[in-house]
């Protein structure tokens, strides 16, 4: 763990009146610790305590992921029969000493089933919902975080690229995605991809989160591409919109103003100001073009480990953008049974201002 | 849904003293509906009651996914801001007369986030671990799962096969493992793979689960490979151990072992026996050459639509095996420190016996 990320944890337990932390397998227990755990039938579950060693519930073949650490985890492990799990549990809860303690666990993460193991451990004191205290942690990435995203949106960018030399009228938009997973894959991506692309066309366009289809590309579709890579384990999320062959009048339009929407939520953003203002900002220029009941989600979200996190940009978000925060901007208009289109980039606070981390051109680009 | 699948569902949950089901995004989700959702921040849930259509709180801009569906699930759309999820969630309660119910939920797939969104319709009736009653649904395959399953063994055979003309000494874990991701695109696997290869060389296959380094291959290594395919969401998981250059007699020896304890476990399943004698089978190979204590984990386990399901072949595990289960053997020697050796199969239990899906050379092959 790395000590810095540790006492930041311990500080906010503190503050936040909470005893200890539980993890489950996922993000946050990568973030603090480095370790990958698949989530599956088997809890696993690290406790961080106000002082004194972390303790970790795992079964017993994963041990040999606690050598080689550079600090210490007590381990408590478990053999195959799930009979025993609970009581592993009630051993560990009592050599950390946290019986009647109050607990944080993160809703987003932790499944019933660790939670079936836990819960007699606090006792009357409860838990605690910790998901927005662990969020705030890995809220303001550091130069390497950073570093690290920007790799990630250079592979993506490169990966499409190269893609659409593959792209023509008749593919289909699952030989798409999986064109574009190799690619990214070729560029360089972590082979654990934040998402697996979605590539909609024409009417499965105006469904934001399509999952592609064996749908061929026809002339007169809108094309929505929207993919990311990953680089030791942090994401870039980016969408661009394209024209197959050639397109109604009405589709070049919304696709015009999605553009003007995007440049007004990437310049929207500093220091200081409230998430909801880089919403309201690109979402004003879909609503005064008429089209604002077609824009369907907020503007955008937090990524870093996770392809969503903190911080949400919602038009009733007062959280404040601060630097080190990164985000994407995505507004889109989706016609229900026609079309749609999206524009995603991703953004970087800093010290005075903002960074556009993407730079892939975003006007409509003709496919054929 | 299938309506043959809803109605086994419906029996269950009349058998189980259950009012309704309630499930969150995931395998159990895409078994009875179809429908794909990724598992994010916001819940997403489908109460199945006893009669009546299904009902779904989803995020609104999820809504397209609920039309041309073949059969009809009410919608509880939310807005963006989570201060109003709670609220729906009880609405729909209200609406499907679930209202101090007995509600299942499946403690593996739900989350506290969901839980708590949940847990507030229920009331004094609670909820019931449905885990076991969705898990049986999903138990016996049907010819077409099958079908998927044998096409996504081959897939993984012929992928690994490519991959191994690319390796060689001096290349890591981690190219291998990309070269592998590659080869099980190219060779037609979903592109969402089961779970990401483990590519594990020298001491690090003494760690079972363990995650691809930047380890180089060394003469002397075993090489373990443990890796699967996906074709329409049916998965295989498969694992072959290798040797690099001249290997000690020692490793030579638990490959062979390990080789015999496979067989073992592959011929012991047929309808009417206990998933434990699979177990004891492979073990007790292990245990009489010696080498009992480095076999540190069960013997195998369900496959289907997850790389872990039921059954579980476990020594305590009284569970019968019955025609349509298909399920892993995968003994394996961890020796501390200095290598491993894994020989993996997936078998299909037959109305009169038991199928091995896959066939792929099991002899310790020598890579330079």
């Amino acid at each position: 763990m790395s000590s810095a990320r540790l006492a930041n944890l311990r500080k906010s337990l503190l503050l936040s009146g909470m005893d200890a932390l539980a993890l489950n397998a996922g993000p946050s227990l990568v973030y603090l610790t480095g370790l990958h755990f698949h989530v599956s039938e088997r809890p696993v579950v690290l406790f961080i305590t106000a002082e004194g060693a972390p303790g970790m519930v795992l079964p017993e073949l994963e041990l040999p992921k606690l050598e080689r650490l550079p600090f210490e985890i007590k381990p408590f492990p478990y053999g195959e029969n799930p009979a025993g799990w609970k009581g592993v549990f009630l051993a560990a809860g009592k050599a950390l000493g946290l019986e009647g303690k109050a607990i944080g666990v993160e809703p987003r993460s932790m499944r019933l089933l660790e939670f079936d193991c836990l819960k007699d451990i606090a006792g009357k004191a409860g838990y605690k919902d910790a998901g927005d205290m662990v969020g705030a942690l890995r809220l303001h990435k550091d130069a390497q975080e950073v570093a690290s995203i920007r790799k990630a949106v250079k592979i993506a960018q490169e990966s499409l690229e190269a893609a659409l030399r593959f792209i023509k009228i008749g593919i289909t938009e699952k030989e798409i995605a999986s064109e574009l997973v190799l690619q990214l894959l070729r560029h360089g991506s972590d082979p654990e991809l934040p998402f697996f692309p979605i590539v909609s066309s024409g009417p499965n366009g105006a469904n934001p989160h399509a999952v592609p289809s064996d749908r061929k590309l026809q002339a007169g579709d809108l094309l929505v591409v929207d993919w990311g890579a990953a680089m030791d384990g942090y994401i870039s999320d980016l969408t661009r919109t394209f024209a197959v062959g050639e397109v109604e009048s009405e589709y070049r339009k919304i696709h015009r103003i999605v553009l003007e929407a995007n440049a007004a939520g990437r310049e929207a953003g500093k220091p200081g100001v409230p998430c909801a203002s880089v919403d309201q900002a690109a979402r004003e220029v879909i609503r005064q073009a008429g089209y604002g009941e077609y824009f369907i989600h907020r503007t955008g979200h937090g990524i870093g480990m996770e392809a969503h996190e903190e911080p949400y940009l919602r038009g009733d978000n007062v959280q404040l953008l601060e630097p080190g925060m990164v985000y994407t901007v995505e507004p889109g208009i989706y016609l229900p049974g026609r079309n749609g289109a999206r524009i995603e980039d991703n953004m970087l606070i800093t010290a005075d201002g903002v960074d556009c981390l993407s730079d892939m051109p975003r006007e409509l680009r003709l496919l054929k």
